[in-house]
């Protein structure tokens, strides 16, 4: 691929069996990029198509249809490379020739027909892009209108990619060729099962060698059969960013989903009444992989194929951080500071000198924290001023707002609370427990932020002058009621000093000591 | 002025008698911009300096350490332009050569000092760019440490400058020359009110010749002496964005502060103790202005000297919106858009359709608001989204955040909170009156806020494609249940009228109407 020149605008077409996906986007000249509008319509592209190989006149003429006025709003909004993809119904249709070239004629786009295993390998990238795997090895399992990916990766790599001929439409077309409007009898159901069991037989036995560390769901059929068992059996439970289904959760659901006419399943409390026809089939198949390969529980992404097709995108621009060098939580951090301008070189500093404050503190038994506050501080000190575009007066609470409130693929709600807290109090107000802003947090969660947002008020003036002078700042204990800041800088850092001296009520406030700055200065 | 390139970051350093204030601004490439950072620091540069007219050596020293620290913070931020203003202590000092030249070689800065002319100009260009006056004349009054401004003008221009050497430091030197320790003698307090009187007596009859609408103080005595009423007097009312001070309140004030010796002045509610010495002084000075000419009430602005540089740079910059091409509200939403990156065509498009379905829609009887309630309409129309950057999920939501946090000069809080919402209500959800978003609103407030935001909706459908196809937009009654929405559009606009058709339970809702959409199409 040519280098790209940024800024650019660029959209994805993702036309699967059951649906299709618009998703535009600016890379924005500082390798960060923003979303600048997505849309879903549902085409049901493989309606029929699927027992006798061919789309349906109506199916093509809809979707054709559709995908102009999509290209068209992508144009609008000033794309110039639009890049479509279809999948399981477009590639197993004797007639995807005369499709292709229909959509070329008439929605003016030029539409790749990709493989199972890259359809796979693209969900892998968009769904491992949305979550902080490290060191783990996770299965993932997608299931679209007409075909099942499952593939196995960790954060960097993936191991496995199946694609199987399986999906809610292709097996509503296979089963109930009549339609699926009476109840489902038990021994019909588990003739699904089987047949779905012996269509991935291969692949089952390959995942159960594998070591899973743990599994995760994509697709819009396993997260309105999440969301449909979240309603049914866990209504009070608050929501999660990751929601989890559980499998004896979903075994309630399909007997409950096949004892209903289609006419009532429509009301399910949660159910999205237009995938109420083929959510039987959708639900056989997940059943059946986490019966098969022994899984209790996955966890429910919404991320799907268009995330990959952006990931896979920026991975090959230069200068756009991706997988191989820094990993999820780093990419989204990374991504929200640059869309809210952010001063970089000063962010590094100031999270530099955090995390030197951080563990110099804890050696001097300030306090206990451990890796996993260290690494939020890191995050919040990278992020402390994104807030300040909205308006530098407050812009510590416009940094919360916005930290809590963008997309930071990688971190649970409870992370991105203190991460956001911690930015609130970096300056000016000093953290009490019975403030408004800290009353989603538990007592452990409240002293995170007491002690990282004091430690970060202090790099921050530590980088007063944005001129990254202060080399070193170690905390020393003085005596028995004043700990030491000692700075080793380059040249004059008196306004830093300056800066640390007037604010020093936090400190003292949260480490219930004193504190006294002394200033080495080297020359170069 | 030669053209600077954008973008570019400038810093405008305000040298006064009592403070020095920085403030660091960075031009955007699309003549918006961004203030990085403002500090303000206590100098008291005339501290006993005007009796003798020099400048004392520490208050030299003190200044020339602060400005050096200030100056370096600049050039962190990456100012490549510093602009220094020194006013009256300066000004006056027979000293100031020696000054000039310390702060040139030690503190790295070119300090220009202008004339008590120039000094009221800048501060009416920094005061009137926070107020919408269009065409109201206010008298303009700011309270320096060594001077007071007071001018008149509207919107656009200024018909009177006056400059007078009377000040809250150099009133207090005068007067208090051991200090303001003691409680003052009303005979005392009415000498220094007869001295202010016969100094300012010129300025007192030519501004009494004039038409007067409004009167608008700022600098930092008028600001505390309001936030010390406000303390005293009217503790439960909220404070507004442009606060007021009452004649009445300030005597009742004056009194309070005559009769107390420092220590206690010092903590009066809501007072600056750093001000509690010089503070008698400058209320002598307005509340002798207010009585002399008749004002009974003045607003209080926050605004400054240091805005009208940045104001009286801005204009000198082609593309940056002016006094004279547009209104401080204009400006203000202008900028805001801007520094919010949006698609000003698509947002400029918008609104001229919104404002279209207005008058329309008023024609046909669907409400009855007036000029400002569309004038409202027309900034949230422009306005609609600012908060995608942050995500496009949710951007709605963020627009309401930004709309209600951002500096917004022009806008009261009242009218800040109608245009949040209504972008708030710009798409999804249908705004209903128990909403918490709109429990600050009265039901007047709300009502506004239903119809415009469902006019604001269709608009941005009518624009679904961002390619500005349409045309015009005319509703026309159909029967007695049913609207129509005639859109005339250039070349297909089916997109346009599939958003439309796809969400129009908003319009049924508020208005208690169907809609129907008839396209016409045209060639050119």
């Amino acid at each position: 691929m040519d280098e790209p020149e940024l800024e650019k605008i660029i959209a994805f077409l993702d036309l699967g069996t059951n649906s299709v996906r618009l998703l535009v986007v600016r890379l924005n000249t500082n390798y960060s990029y923003t979303i600048l509008t997505q849309q879903k319509e549902q085409i049901r592209l493989g309606e029929g198509g699927f027992t006798d190989g061919l789309l349906t006149p109506e199916a093509v003429e809809r979707t054709v249809n559709i995908c102009g006025k999509l290209v068209s709003l992508a144009r609008g909004f000033g794309a110039t490379d639009i890049i479509g993809v279809a999948t399981s119904a477009t590639r197993d249709a004797r007639n995807r020739g005369m499709f292709l070239q229909r959509l070329f004629d008439e929605a003016d786009i030029e539409v790749k027909v990709i493989s199972g295993e890259e359809e796979a390998r693209l969900i892998y990238l968009g769904v491992a892009g949305g979550i902080e795997l490290t060191d783990r090895r996770a299965l993932f399992i997608d299931i679209g209108g007409g075909s099942t990916e499952v593939s196995v990766g960790d954060a960097r790599n993936c191991y496995l990619l199946k694609s199987h001929k399986l999906g809610a439409i292709r097996l509503k077309n296979l089963f109930f060729p009549n339609g699926a409007d009476s109840p489902v009898e038990p021994e019909r159901y588990a003739e699904i099962c089987t047949y779905i069991g012996d269509t991935m037989d291969h692949t089952i036995q390959k995942v159960k060698k594998e070591q899973i560390d743990l599994s995760i769901g994509s697709s819009g059929t396993i997260e309105n059969l999440q969301q449909i068992a979240h309603n049914l059996y866990h209504r009070d439970e608050k929501r999660q960013v990751m929601p989890i289904l559980l499998l004896k959760d979903l075994k309630r659901l399909t007997s409950t989903l096949c004892l209903l006419p289609l006419a009532e399943r429509r009301h399910l409390p949660g159910i999205n009444p237009e995938r109420a026809d083929i959510i039987i089939a959708g639900a056989a198949i997940l059943e059946t992989i986490m019966e098969e390969m022994g899984i209790q529980e996955i966890q429910v992404s919404d991320q799907s194929l268009g995330n990959g097709l952006l990931a896979d995108y920026l991975s090959n621009i230069p200068g756009f951080p991706d997988a191989e060098e820094s990993s999820v939580r780093r990419r989204s951090v990374t991504q929200l500071g640059r869309a809210c301008q952010i001063d970089e070189i000063h962010a590094e500093t100031v999270t530099r000198l955090a995390l030197a404050l951080f563990d110099s503190a804890k050696k001097t038994g300030l306090h206990t924290f451990g890796a996993s506050e260290r690494e939020l501080l890191d995050y919040a000190a990278f992020l402390h001023d994104v807030g300040n575009f909205i308006s530098f007066s407050g812009h510590h609470n416009h940094s919360r707002y916005i930290i809590s409130h963008a997309p930071l693929p990688g971190f649970d709600r409870h992370e991105i609370a203190i991460i956001a807290n911690i930015c609130r109090y970096h300056r000016k107000k000093i953290p009490k427990n019975h403030d408004n802003v800290m009353q989603d947090l538990d007592p452990m969660a409240k002293s995170i932020v007491k002690v990282l947002s004091t430690l970060l008020r202090i790099a921050e003036h530590l980088d007063r002058s944005h001129l990254g002078l202060v080399k070193k700042a170690v905390f020393t204990p003085a005596d028995k009621y004043t700990i030491q800041l000692e700075i080793t800088c380059r040249g004059d850092c008196s306004l830093e000093r300056w800066a640390v001296e007037a604010d020093t009520k936090a400190f003292s406030k949260v480490f219930r000591r004193d504190i006294l700055v002394s200033v080495t200065s080297t020359e170069d």
